[in-house]
């Protein structure tokens, strides 16, 4: 079978590996497809090369069907759709008080071990959720990332005839703004690539930039002057701290989707005075998968507009090239099977 | 009557004033005792000239007895023992969302409007909550600061079994921390200076300094390593907001009580990590004032420990100049008859 690696240096190799037997409570997986997280963006960067241990298969965001069962797998057969919920959390502690996804000594399986970007995949049993017969395997790559903007829709704890503001309209700020949309919110989206506008607009999206439209008032013109009642701060830069305290009102919860790898500042003085609040997530709980699975299933949001390439695994090294050229591109898939 | 007015410039007067019959749907109080605020310290230091209209009567924390009412009252009879919770919410607005604690317009009676440092004070009843006739009138002083503690604690969610840890030991820090016990969690308080420290011991506190005491390992070596469930930031400065986020636990919550007047530095991805809550939190509702007053009337926590001096009203400026030499006394009272 092929199977990819991450060398370092910007480079990944394709290698001719033997297909392995299941161990105990495992199943081999025939990987249909995987997305291109950010994260393996940065990985491919050299970001990450401290953590990860060069050389490394990566990969998380995963399709594929039950291709071979190991002893004492009892809960799926081959022929099984099935997704990968990636955190191994083996080592949970009571300190963790049950946040299993968060634990401290979490694994996040495709960065600290062994990932899907290869044509069959190993796992154990407890990482797995299985798909109805009839889901589309390449809308079911979008299971992982979907999860994460389920679990953040969850955390926010927002219901239908709130507003929800997401900055940021890349992949993840477009997950989100769906899955809002389909609890019921008003949405509006702030993006200041003129593409990305243009891609959430033909999503059905209400969409604008900040530097030509004063989002504030433009919130505050959109809900009877009472603001956003969840703000998404998926974009990650400072511009995007400034606002979220003005653009949420009264009691708003902000949700940090976004990675600040530094300390950044905040008008913590606006958390005071509106009674804000600002609310962590990270990946995803069983309950964000079951609910992502199901919206895959159902597919009436526009899922496949998401996905914006289609290229074969033995392509790994060009398509990592080419993400590197096209920034505006939303999700990239690798057909694991060419 | 005597009446104090704040003339700008660190000065306060003493006048004599006609007694105001109270308007239709108002109350006469015969105020008893005014605790001096932070806010009428700044106030004091003329770091609010913009926002009061000098010359005025400040003082909002405060206990009186019912001295005569207007046309239309018939809830409140004279003899009544009660307190102000001094926010005028008249103009709340439909885009407040009903919080109208801190709707948009809101006024902060005895800053926005004039206070109760004088013998006698005319309210309108939607300001008043009836003591018990047993209630002491000196602890009653307390009621107003005493609900910035459960305003606190309630927005925190903490519960019995939890670990809170209170950022700053002094007047409000020791208040939360008392409430925060009363829940039935273990509340650790962290403070700089020796003094308040040692009144913190007092109260029957764990106090430490994390100046010498490595604050988070202490924490972790009091909770099985969990951390505080719960950080409550009175301390106002950046080495806690720093810790703030160390020491919290997974899914830790920490109320923001400090007033933070410029932007400051944040480790946001530590709330991305752990999954943090910054929760803001500023005066009251309803029912934390009811929670204070029950408290107040059991009279079962340290609050008389809580005031360090009483001293006659027309000795105002000589109180808030006292003050200012001895900034580790805690809750100052003012005797208004005297």
């Amino acid at each position: 079978m092929k199977a990819t690696r991450y060398e370092g240096d910007k480079t990944f190799t394709v290698i001719e590996k033997e297909i392995q037997a299941p161990a105990a409570n495992e199943v081999r997986i025939k990987v249909a497809f995987v997305g291109v997280c950010g994260t393996d963006v940065h990985i491919y960067h050299g970001m990450m090369d401290k953590r990860v241990s060069i050389p490394v298969t990566i990969g998380h965001e995963m399709s594929g069907t039950i291709d071979a069962v190991g002893d004492g797998v009892t809960d799926y057969t081959i022929g099984d759709k099935v997704v990968v919920r990636p955190l191994d959390d083996r080592k949970v502690k009571a300190s963790d008080k049950g946040f299993n996804h968060i634990c401290e000594e979490l694994k996040f399986i495709g960065i600290d071990s062994e990932g899907a970007m290869q044509q069959y995949w190993n796992v154990p049993t407890f990482v797995l959720h299985k798909l109805k017969e009839s889901t589309d395997l390449k809308l079911a790559a979008l299971i992982e990332p979907l999860s994460v903007a389920t679990h953040d829709v969850r955390r926010s704890g927002l219901v239908k005839g709130e507003t929800a503001v997401v900055l940021g309209g890349g992949p993840i700020g477009l997950l989100v703004a769906m899955v809002a949309k389909e609890v019921g919110a008003q949405v509006i989206i702030s993006e200041v690539n003129p593409n990305r506008i243009a891609k959430a607009k033909e999503l059905g999206f209400d969409a604008v930039s900040p530097i030509d439209t004063d989002l504030v008032e433009y919130v505050k013109s959109k809900t009877e002057n009472r603001r956003a009642d969840v703000v998404f701060e998926v974009a990650g830069v400072q511009p995007a701290l400034d606002v979220m305290c003005e653009v949420a009102g009264i009691r708003g919860r902000i949700l940090m989707v976004a990675i600040h790898g530094v300390k950044k500042e905040v008008d913590l003085f606006k958390f005071f005075w509106k009674e804000l609040s600002l609310i962590g997530a990270r990946v995803y709980e069983k309950e964000d998968y079951e609910k992502a699975i199901e919206l895959i299933t159902a597919n009436e949001l526009p899922f496949e507009q998401m996905i914006t390439d289609v290229q074969p695994l033995s392509n790994i090294q060009q398509v990592f090239e080419n993400i590197d050229k096209n920034p505006e591109g939303l999700k990239v898939l690798m057909d694991c099977q060419l």
